[in-house]
């Protein structure tokens, strides 16, 4: 049972072991998606990060316009070998965002192999674990080609945990997500077919009222079944950009934490014993600080978004629809320095209830 | 006068004006230099970072191999290019560091000359702000080709505060810093001749006793004749790594605070009217917070470093000297995401003193 409420008892740098995570996701220069989000919120809760930057872009894509590069696949194999050759790359965990394109994607998926076949750090001490984000797409449309898709299935089985979004779950099983029944469908395939230990998926949003999202998370049974629990939460009015990026970085630093807390850490994938319950799971608990994080940043963001909106509203004589979309899309970055308390020391709000069909 | 041993009233992401640096500089995947520190720096410290990275590289050179690329200048145009395009340009502050080669350096200078000429923000209510840190080298050895140095002396005047260290300071006046005459003139040079009108020298070693370095620093007269103070500091024993990079960006914060608290945004160079004693300057004000907070940084560092090297010193029986000198460089990182209360909410540990020759 969680207290909401509380303050939650969180990892600071001093009490944590150290954590080395290497976080694999784009940069912006301007504005808050990929590394640009999930380095900070990671680095705010202890965590020693290693930002890998897979693009430098001057600002996101939704913009409509932006400068800047991809790096090349060869140069992720080039950057994880100078961190092999200096003994850098004794990594805890693995976070992984955006990857453009196939290759890249097979590089990174070498790093995580690599990884996981020296198990871990400190002894034994701790298990390598990988948070994959399966950044593709969202709301019906994909931000990268449909070669990566079949990489993506590939790489599943040697994920620990997954965070993808509806759309990206649609994808990954085939299912559509038309009812709690479907859902459950998916989080079984998951376990199932692909071997995934733990699935969050952040939001789903057809299935309730317009008023509240749903977040299901499941850890699996030995025997490969579920065991699912979901948190609602009031819906906050969109458009945002980066969230998925900052609920997979919480995810990272809070589920370390939980199973830190549940001694699960020198375990494969940080597995439960069949014995615990669904709401009473590390992931339950974790999701339950990240959620709870993100409402309170989304909440501020949204409100210095809508006193933005408004003014643009109001002064801006602009004719042109790009520079319309430039200002509302600037107007809708996450306020994440203004969120450091609601970052490092949030209030609980939510509960994990068990999943029902 | 100071209360030293208070804790310094500090800017909170709530309530100093949103501010907007553009921060260009290195990034390296593992450990703590150029943006991997002035990013999270500033962050904790409320402002809007925008880090456009020159290079990235596997970890710093100083571990004496590495991996990665440095962005070619055409990039910097590029990106800025991206970030005016979007509306995003409309920078308060520019923190510039490590860049590589003389085009590259005019690339920001041509970068740093448009913001200037913009005026400032916010209908006039904020000053553009230029940090420069001449990054060009330290204890005795460039790491920059010499074709770089002409390069700064023609930024100079355009900056408003530099941070150069010892050498830098020796590289950029001609001048030999053995005296305290002659850090006074240097002071007088930088303020004459290059029309700077703030200065601060985090270090200088060679003119106190083994036990202490002395910070020296000043703001111009409107007569161009210096108004320096010094704040000394006890010695720290190295190496370490990264932290010219955050002093700078340690000074851009706090800097951009006790301006603020003056009231001197809108002035030009938010420079002090001479009836300002040197020891009360805005500038000294941020350096004995600035100051405050590295000590204590640099004080835990030193000691996770020492408790390793013993460590590593007791077991490492590697013989290749350049696996040493690479474990040695990972002991000597910052400690950065330890320290996030210490960045944060400094106690005052220092006082500014007029600066006698």
């Amino acid at each position: 049972m969680t207290n909401t409420g509380q303050t939650a008892a969180l990892p600071s740098g001093d009490d944590i072991p150290p954590t080395r995570v290497l976080s694999i996701a784009s940069h912006v220069v301007s504005g808050y998606v990929g590394n640009s989000v999930s380095t900070f919120v990671m680095q705010l809760l202890g965590l020693e990060v290693c930002s890998l930057n897979t693009v430098q872009f001057s600002n996101h894509t939704g913009y409509g316009r932006w400068t800047g590069t991809r790096i090349p696949p060869s140069e992720i194999d080039a950057l994880y070998d100078g961190l092999k050759a200096n003994e850098l790359a004794d990594f805890d965990m693995l976070a992984t965002g955006y990857v453009p394109g196939d290759e890249g994607l097979e590089a990174v998926g070498r790093i995580a192999k690599e990884l996981k076949s020296k198990g871990g750090t400190g002894g034994g001490k701790t298990r390598f674990f990988w948070v994959l984000d399966p950044v593709m797409g969202d709301s019906g449309k994909l931000y990268v080609s449909e070669k990566v898709v079949p990489v993506y299935k590939n790489l599943l089985p040697l994920a620990d945990l997954i965070t993808p979004n509806q759309y990206e779950v649609e994808w990954l099983t085939d299912i559509k997500l038309t009812s709690l029944a479907d859902v459950a469908a998916a989080l079984k395939k998951f376990h199932n077919d692909f071997k995934t230990p733990h699935i969050i998926i952040s939001s789903i949003q057809s299935l309730v009222s317009d008023d509240e999202f749903v977040c299901v998370g499941s850890s699996m049974n030995t025997d490969g079944t579920p065991r699912a629990f979901t948190i609602t939460v009031p819906m906050l009015r969109g458009p945002f950009v980066g969230t998925g990026d900052m609920f997979a970085s919480l995810m990272v630093s809070h589920f370390r934490h939980a199973a830190a807390d549940a001694g699960l850490l020198d375990k494969p994938s940080w597995m439960s014993p069949d014995t615990v319950k669904a709401t009473d799971l590390p992931l339950a608990r974790a999701a339950e600080i990240v959620l709870s994080s993100m409402d309170r940043v989304l909440k501020k963001t949204g409100e210095a978004r809508d006193r933005q909106i408004k003014f643009l509203d109001e002064n801006d004589t602009s004719k042109e629809a790009d520079m319309k979309r430039v200002r509302y899309m600037r107007a809708a970055e996450l306020r994440l320095i203004h969120c450091v308390e609601e970052i490092r020391r949030p209030c609980l709000r939510f509960t994990a209830k068990e999943f029902h069909e």
